[in-house]
């Protein structure tokens, strides 16, 4: 019998819990939890209490929507304290609570250019908000609410002083809906993490080859035959505005043209350059249909649907996309290729500017400016238009010296399943670009974007948070901000807080094991699932002919990106690296770890062979059984101080390479780290010789750059 | 360092897993997991292959609610399997695929009177569906999605006959909304767990003393001023009615009078019989606010409000509740005493059968059917009044005996949090009744009842599931069908098949631990809510001064009846008992569970010192360890076949004793087998003087009964 089973478990546990938590001390060296961090702040000595005495009070103007805001706070509050506060906020001077201090509603409609700025000090004694715009009052409580802190003594907010506002004025979260349709409640409890983080645009991607979804009661064929019946109705449309107006945040809605135009041609073939019938698209990529842009019957059509979208739409702005239309259905239409001799048009390029002008006159008249991805950029683009960079930062200083306003979002597509310190790595103002203080202005800021292929309503919460939160930061926060491993500590805690609002980012994961188990004892497949990720960029849509209808059921869809059991092993590794000579640091650790994950792997063969769905993942467990075996043979050597036998080394990297490769499209995590495990063990020899200093830098120089 | 951290948590996990997987063959002795049981049902050797050649396709009789339902049927195929399938149902004669063959579309409206039955036949070639009416053919269809397997060659159907209808017309679930508001979404994900498991009544509590939650055109002040804006607009109603509809479940509106109305009073005092003015009541338990059924304003207003909703229903039925009103205000008011003397009505049960025959009238008028609670039976009832009991099965005896129909909820208040076993066995028709065959078809069937005091959005589906599977069966399947270590078996198969409907009650389990624990680590504190269970009965309401807008976010809420953990604990300490003299069964697995508990200990403290939500259950970590090592104590005893010391056992008792009971509302669910195991451990060499077919029952007699 057995006498330990389950202590070193807990060690190992103990161990990662330590990680996510960190001490909390009221002092100036107090370690905060923010997410984004406020431009200026500073903590004292101190702490506010706050338990069922404390009182939220708005003292100063006060409106319909402040007050609801504050509810929210309060409900969240209560929520994760479990305390009961009265409903209504109090009228009294509140000893111990929150005043806010607002001194006017703002916008009417939110706005780019909102003042979105607050203060908040807080003392032992309580604490003062302070914001000129009940927007900034709502980014203030976002962030009352996340300092809340708990320990042995109760709840409390630490003493600080903070001021605080924007880097950025556009910060956004772009939506596809298209691709794959998202019910309105999915978008609601989106909006609520968008504010949580300080993001204030919801791109609303609505109209795409694969499906046209917004209601228009004046040309109604485009919803009733281009959506599958899967659209929003204006009626929505209207909630989720206003929803999002609540939160401080605008609603950018984009109809995608020339191109990507589909969906609109299976009620309205007329616009189409190709004669059409069309259907509506169920695969992924770039696809041929494009408007015709030589018909008056086009500009008639979108004048009157862009009126009508004007005025379901109070947002300044209007996008028309303009993105991956190479004109394929220009060229081979004589009709077009005759009226563009007869204009002088040059190329497709140029054609596709005298539409965007044509279009731009249209929204002009409206009242509405024009914002399109960075293809429209074009001698003739009229000079108020915005530029969406998605290729690179480049298009965006280039845009900025020719004095139109961009925002970037190439380095922010979170579709393409990057780790989070990619993206947080990447910023709107190009440090190289040499542009001149005036021209970094044009620079509005960024957008993350959720590009529909591979998401639907069980899984879009996954794939956007908490990555996102990530990129709000770098938005919101000054560009000094930039500690990986401190983001990362604080990215943990604003994941979990996230989930107060309803995102199923983290507990969709272990309903999509139970459904493809068929049972609730899933834990070897959390342990598979933990340690890898999808394949990145666009490999999933090459990897099978899916479409849009294909089931987001399978094993790469319960993976995350970013994986943490990978980041937490890359830590323990780097521990005993850094523990030349001795490289005592974390050894139990990494064993336990290891060998969690070699003993799951004939549990999961079980599972699998009850679980077709699973069964294209077979190779995997194989893949993980070798991995974790090698990682615990170089410990082995590494204890014993003993020399692998010959052509160990090989063996093992060899079969680290084969095993780095996706399956089910999803790839390990940990090959890298594992790597420098069979390095260590087999360089030890010709380390004794170096420096201590210089053990780690050597063992990850021939471990090789590139490595996952 | 340790060698083997792991292995053993993996053993118990896979022997966790072999008790609720079951091998899977394809012949007579197939051990189904269908749940509710079919009528008949008969299973032979062969089995239909599910792959992406499947096909759905409707032969005879369509519509678009069998086209929508059999649409939910294929995508929830396609997600639980992976598979992608064509968007339309088959109009060629599929090979290997089901077809539906439906006589026609049944009742407009869903009807007490629905017929619901159904055949299905599965073969090695293909399935065949029949069913009079379109509810048959949605009942049929859930049944074909539950018989689906998977082994090592793919998913499979095996091969059977079904011959199925139900036991009983009225199969409903109670959920009160007046307590708690529940958003739509959460109604239709239960409306889609209750179509599951074959349910046909959703009775919906609009109304009570803690909320008025139905837009009322004709009288806006009811849900303006009685329901803090949380109520159902008339429009969302009819969406949920036609949700409902679709599935084929009526939706019976309950507006409990004349108690119960406190929300009523805030907007309209003057129905009141004691002067007001009133507010919406926060406490839970019985309130003393009535209608005056002695005035005519009372009825006029009665009459256009039930006129209103009238139509708003389709439902045949209208539920008046009539239940907990005790008259105190009738008996303090001397307006009401002198109408009494007037009218000769002796008493306030008289007085209110008066009120519930005048109610009667105006809903017949309005071609309504009544149903109250068991409280309105009197000689003066209108003999097709319906009558609900819910303190006893005898009422409902009584009723059938004097001609009236009725449904039994005693014995179904899911919101007491019984073990599921409990409910299981209570039948509608009680054995000891004496009934005539006539009389006992006065007996419609039964409804779960989930009163809402303590539940709210989060927690709702936890309550409910899958415990209301449970009793779906004793209302749907043939009264032989009681085998209870069956039903759990079952149980724990629909209990992951719900999630896909979206229900939260396994997930939301593990989201409210991170939120109280603030961090994704929480094994041990799962490892503690997996052991405990809510107090029963009305013991929250009692132990602490809470109201409905308290947080419903502590220990007690993430913790759920019927312990799935103490279940699988009592079987394996079943099994060491059982197996006499060695003992030796089950005997690593006990050991390893017992360590996981104990162990979780320290780390439990640490994570209450950080969290002041978990602070009230501070003494449950100490307790477990009790608990554990105690049973680890016991353990040694038996294998070392050593006597414990004296008062050993007298100290162990007492512990136990100490920790069952409830501490922060939740008590150890297992208790009763640690102390089996005190007593096994003390009593051996008594034990051996005994056959050893006896051990078992004597340690189970010593042990106590009544042992939670």
């Amino acid at each position: 019998m057995r006498t330990t089973p389950f202590s070193v478990a807990l060690l190992l546990l103990s161990a990662l819990n330590s990680l996510a938590q960190e001490p909390v001390t009221s002092d100036l060296s107090f370690q905060h939890r923010l997410m984004p961090v406020p431009a200026t702040l500073r903590f004292q000595p101190g702490r506010l209490n706050v338990d069922s005495a404390f009182r939220f009070r708005v003292d100063g103007y006060n409106d319909a929507r402040l007050l609801a805001g504050l509810h929210r706070i309060q409900l969240r509050l209560e929520r994760r304290t479990g305390l009961e506060l009265p409903v209504v906020p109090s009228s009294e001077s509140p000893v111990g609570g929150l005043v806010i201090r607002c001194s006017g509603p703002g916008k009417t409609v939110p706005s780019v250019d909102e003042d979105e700025s607050y203060s908040l000090d807080v003392s032992d004694s309580g604490a003062v908000l302070k914001a000129p715009t009940v927007v900034g009052a709502l980014r203030g409580l976002e962030t009352f609410l996340q300092l809340l802190e708990g320990d042995a003594k109760g709840y409390f907010i630490p003493a600080v002083s903070i001021q605080d506002k924007p880097r950025f004025p556009w910060r956004g979260l772009l939506i596809d809906i298209a691709r794959h349709f998202e019910p309105i409640e999915v978008l609601k409890r989106n909006l609520d993490a968008m504010a949580a983080v300080k993001l204030n645009v919801l791109h609303w991607h609505l109209t795409d080859d694969q499906g046209f979804r917004i209601e228009s009661k004046r040309y109604p064929r485009l919803h009733q035959m281009g959506s599958d019946g899967l659209y929003y109705t204006q009626e929505q449309a209207r909630e989720i505005i206003a929803y999002a107006r609540e939160r401080g945040i605008r609603v950018m809605p984009e109809f995608d043209m020339p191109g990507h135009v589909t969906s609109w041609l299976v009620g309205h073939p007329e616009l189409g350059s190709a004669p059409g019938p069309y259907q509506i698209e169920r695969k992924a990529g770039i696809m041929l249909p494009a408007f015709d842009p030589t018909r008056e019957e086009t500009y008639k059509l979108l004048d009157g649907f862009f009126s009508e979208m004007s005025a379901l739409f109070p947002d300044a702005y209007v996008h028309i996309g303009g993105d991956e239309n190479e004109g394929h259905q220009w060229t081979k239409n004589s009709q077009i290729q005759s009226f563009m001799k007869a204009k002088g048009i040059n190329d497709n390029h140029a054609l596709q500017a005298y539409f965007n002008q044509r279009i731009s006159k249209t929204l002009q008249k409206l009242g509405k400016k024009v914002i399109g991805w960075e293809e429209i950029l074009h001698p003739d683009l009229p000079r108020d238009t915005v530029v969406q960079s998605w290729r690179g930062p480049k298009s965006l200083a280039e845009a900025a010296r020719k004095g139109y306003d961009g925002i970037l979002s190439a380095g922010y597509y979170i579709d393409l399943v990057y780790p989070t310190w990619q993206h947080y790595t990447v910023d709107p103002t190009v440090s190289d670009s040499n542009l001149s203080e005036q021209e970094i202005k044009h620079i509005l800021g960024g957008e993350a974007t959720m590009w529909g292929e591979w998401v639907g309503p069980e899984t879009i919460d996954s794939r956007m948070w908490p990555r996102t939160a990530a990129i709000a930061e770098r938005l919101w926060s000054p560009s000094h901000v930039k500690d990986i491993d401190d983001m990362y500590r604080r990215l943990d805690v604003i994941n979990i807080q996230l989930e107060e609002l309803g995102l199923t980012h983290e507990k969709n994961v272990d309903m999509l094991l139970r459904r493809m188990a068929g049972t609730e004892n899933i834990e070897p497949l959390k342990t598979l699932v933990s340690l890898v990720e999808p394949v990145k960029e666009y490999r999933r849509t090459r990897a099978r002919p899916a479409t849009v209808l294909t089931p987001l059921t399978r094993l790469i869809d319960a993976a995350r990106p970013d994986s943490r059991a990978a980041r937490r092993f890359a830590a323990l590794v780097d521990g005993i690296l850094s523990d030349a000579p001795d490289l005592l640091r974390n050894r139990e650790r990494i064993e336990s770890t290891l060998k969690l994950w070699r003993d799951a792997c004939p549990m999961l063969e079980a599972m699998i062979d009850r679980s077709p769905v699973l069964r294209e993942a077979e190779q995997l467990p194989r893949d993980l059984s070798a991995i974790s075996t090698a990682g615990l043979e170089a410990l082995s050597y590494i204890v014993a101080g003993a020399d692998p036998p010959a052509k160990w080394r090989e063996d093992k990297l060899a079969m680290l390479e084969q095993a780095a490769k996706p399956k089910a499209e999803v790839e390990f995590a940990i090959i890298g780290q594992v790597k420098k495990l069979v390095v260590l063990a087999s360089e030890l020899r010709n380390l004794r010789s170096l420096p201590h200093s210089e053990w780690r830098s050597r063992v990850l120089t021939l471990s090789g750059k590139g490595t996952p």
